[in-house]
């Protein structure tokens, strides 16, 4: 194909999956059940909130390498008492913990991926841990012919570690892997590693949505969704 | 399932493809080509002798990490005048190299892999390099959730590491991971490890086996083949 890309590497929460309706929706099935009123949508934000400043303690070494699972666990922890959730059992927050594994993806993102999946390579580059992103994957019906995660290189993104285990585990050159993100900066960090990008956006943040509405650099394909992008890439 | 095993972990090579009789097969319709009568039998066994001397010189140290797409290019080169092909071209050793990506699986492979797939996360456990792996799946039907391999670790089997990233990556115990194989070694290795353990024969030497024509150990599970193993785990 005249474009040269062999293989779409995908970031995955807001991306490819709805994070924040998943917990919402989640949680109030969960508070339902158990005759609680608890702010989910709050609560969704705070968690997700946390994800950023974790990490960049693992990126700035202030402590050694922990997975997103660990950091998820250690936020959850520091967020159940300001959602009036501090009794909450062992196995409760053990299961909670994995609804990082059962998020829901966006209506386009399966059958996106399904129409690439014949000609194209298909992989997360994502911060989850490998078991968040395969377990994520088969309960989704998302197609990924293997997981690229930061877990593999110890390093999160935008770390150029992270971007760089895709040519070397693909077999490819950088300019052959096509990044897919709805975030400019995600995108911008792969670009410098010399992966191909592709921008579509989402409304991951409902209501607090503060940027990342278009994408704002020169970047090799923009789309409005995952169909769009694989009409555009000819495998529709 | 009574069993606990919530994931499978393959050996490739002679365990889900028969590189023997592809080798062979694929050499037979290239020299026919080009008019050439060359000992493909011979080359498929002598290029596979290189194999374990090639990555117990990186085990041992006496060299840094190569992969196996490097240790196959370099028994290449050393094979090529012992079977008069001495004057291939680069292209020609480059597509040659990569038959290790075009291995066909054994009739019971894919159906076999596809009946536990519904119930039982699906991955190699192989000295193959990723891309590899993954090529050769998608080019088989093999669905595996992910790849794993040696690569990821930078060990090869049998060191403990390249099956200690079994239970680390897929976030299972040891015991709930089933180390599949038709080679007795392997699972010796992969059961001080803490992974359970499945044997069927194969017969991917040919004329020339002389070992692993059955179960020489107390494994968890002895079956004829994969079909048969996916049986016995209930999954058909």
């Amino acid at each position: 194909m005249a474009h040269g890309i062999k293989a779409l590497v995908f970031d995955v929460f807001g991306t490819l999956v709805d994070w924040r309706g998943s917990i919402i929706r989640e949680g109030e099935a969960w508070g339902r059940e158990r005759g609680l009123t608890v702010d989910w949508a709050g609560f969704a934000d705070a968690w997700r909130g946390a994800y950023h400043p974790s990490m960049n303690r693992v990126r700035k070494g202030e402590r050694p390498w922990a997975n997103i699972d660990t950091l998820h666990r250690e936020s959850l922890e520091a967020l159940l008492p300001k959602f009036g959730l501090e009794g909450m059992s062992e196995a409760d927050k053990d299961h909670w913990n994995r609804v990082w594994h059962r998020l829901d993806p966006w209506p386009d993102t399966v059958p996106g991926m399904l129409a690439l999946k014949p000609r194209m390579i298909l992989a997360p580059m994502s911060n989850g841990n490998v078991a968040l992103l395969l377990n994520m994957a088969r309960r989704a019906g998302m197609p990924f012919d293997t997981i690229l995660s930061a877990e593999l290189v110890r390093h999160y993104k935008p770390d150029p570690e992270t971007y760089q285990q895709a040519p070397q585990f693909l077999g490819l050159k950088p300019s052959e892997i096509l990044m897919t993100a709805a975030h400019n900066s995600d995108l911008v960090a792969a670009s410098r590693q010399g992966l191909r990008t592709a921008f579509f956006p989402r409304h991951e943040y409902g209501p607090h949505q503060v940027r990342d509405f278009k994408a704002e650099h020169d970047f090799d394909f923009v789309a409005t969704d995952l169909i769009d992008l694989a009409r555009q890439l000819g495998t529709i």
